[in-house]
């Protein structure tokens, strides 16, 4: 049987980005509100595919935005579990801004966001059956 | 000369979007990060128009989704200003959902995002010069 | 019970809007396109909130694009009830362009928008019960 | 050398599209801002390439709605140059609906867009040389 | 009746498409991922209006980019129906890159997609009923 | 000193993606052209991370679409280094399909991208300098 600890492993979730123009604001940076959507949709295929339920996103924890990402830039964004409740788990996601033509990286952006599972009828659920 | 509260009243910001399928996830209710990214373009748009300086987003506070807002309802986000410091200030934005077909209304997503002021070398620089 | 005259101011629907890459065409301002799926975004939702039913576009008037709106400005469109009908009504919607760095803020867009509400066999129905 | 008519015959500009959810209401039909957005480009592309000058939408005539496009149906616009000023020209756009597993095809929408030529100045200047 | 030859011909499909930042690269030249969701759309329609049946994207062949396309050019895409198999069919799609302000044109990426008609349990049938 | 090896190990770019409406076409499965775009941003993210040079995208192998991909499940993409020429690389790119709410997972599409290493002068050059 799978562990908790395989569970979170196997939920990690990255995904890479090029900071194109259809993405940044009239400074030609990442728009705060588009790396905010990213981080949201890595938060829920991790959340979904640690539990295999339906969830929903409740709340984020305060979000840090530390380095502004030029256009022209590549981002690989990581959501992994970070805790485990009875109905919920958080996601912790980070943003790492990464040089298109050299190997500078470091982290950007990052934040937690809290899901809770929820049945059809949109009760909370246990997040995991063997939790 | 203009008041500090006055530049508060005057730089509130509104904004009404239908919530069609290009928004929403796939339990056709608005997605979290459509949310959030609507939220950032509020905040900035009144903490821009607040200190008419160049503003960049360095933090939010909890984001809290309270209700659900389905696809075919309405949503009204409203961004005010709620503390100046000196070289930033923080925007509380909430989310109301909107029947289109009666007058049910109600809150269903609030959180603050912080603004920093920055000149051309991005360094931080007064929020509004009268402050 | 609510008045005609209610139901009209209570129907003013704003959108703020930041002008960024994704909205421009190749001469860095906002394109006109662009411009008209807001205004018809902004009059929809006016003229769904006054009549609480189902409406759709008939037609548009003429529409004037008096003022560029470029890239790193704001935009505010207002759309308000203009004319009521037995079972249309006529939304006038109104862009406003506003620097983002002093108070500068002119009308650059402005036309009108006639919506018909309709019934679930799509037949045209009055737009308010009391009108 | 090019006649004014042949011009016209050339600069002709169709453009076909499958309405998929991204482009529809809460309805499930074409929104009639994404359908101005459309007609919009044609008619930009249509002048552009009559004139082979830098064009700006000036106005938009009325534009008739009289059917509407389901998703799951194919449009195609018909952008063509209806009249020619000294500075400026109009162009009509028609929408047609077709089905997609049959052969009805039928006018849905249609409206005129009005372009002027302008040099770098943003003066007006002729629309075509040979005018 | 309508012959194969009649079917081919009513079948071409066009789309002229005006290059804006939304649909750019870093180096302000047309996405290549872009491109092919052009012709994706473009083929699809094409086999769609062909057939007048469901169909499929089952592959595609090599595509090949031989020209860059800037911000700034008018591109137009192609469609026609290139071979008839007894449940599918193949699309050539072409685009063609048009600069705005002069008559160069030519073309800068061309490949084939392959369709395959299915019925409502996604079994393969016939392409075209008189094949 | 980075061998080879090590690069093409380092390079491999994975991206999650939630298939929710906005990426779907009218049988709400994904749309062929928007696995294409996403494709090519995996391989174009790839390519660039293992050269670190400006690559452009000139051509792709037969790509095969092997499964349909519902609304509501989950893909992730794999771009890997496949072969490395003397000014350019082969990236192979996988989509996998994976439910939401069981383990299910299966290569979907899967195709190669190859894209050519330039200079500022859009030249060729070698695609790594150590090759």
């Amino acid at each position: 049987m799978i562990t908790l600890k395989e569970r979170i492993v196997n939920s990690e979730t990255r995904i890479f980005k090029a900071v194109f123009p259809n993405t940044t604001n009239h400074y030609d940076t990442l728009f705060g509100g588009t790396a905010m959507h990213m981080m949201d949709e890595a938060a829920f295929i991790c959340a979904t595919r640690f539990s295999r339920k339906k969830v929903v996103t409740i709340s984020t924890s305060q979000i840090d935005f530390t380095k502004a990402i030029p256009q022209g830039t590549i981002v690989e964004l990581i959501a992994r579990i970070e805790k485990v409740g009875n109905t919920s788990c958080v996601v912790r996601v980070e943003i790492y801004k990464e040089d298109m033509y050299n190997y500078d990286r470091e982290l950007a952006v990052a934040g937690t966001f809290t899901f809770v599972a929820i049945n059809d009828e949109k009760k909370p659920i246990k997040i995991i059956d063997n939790a």
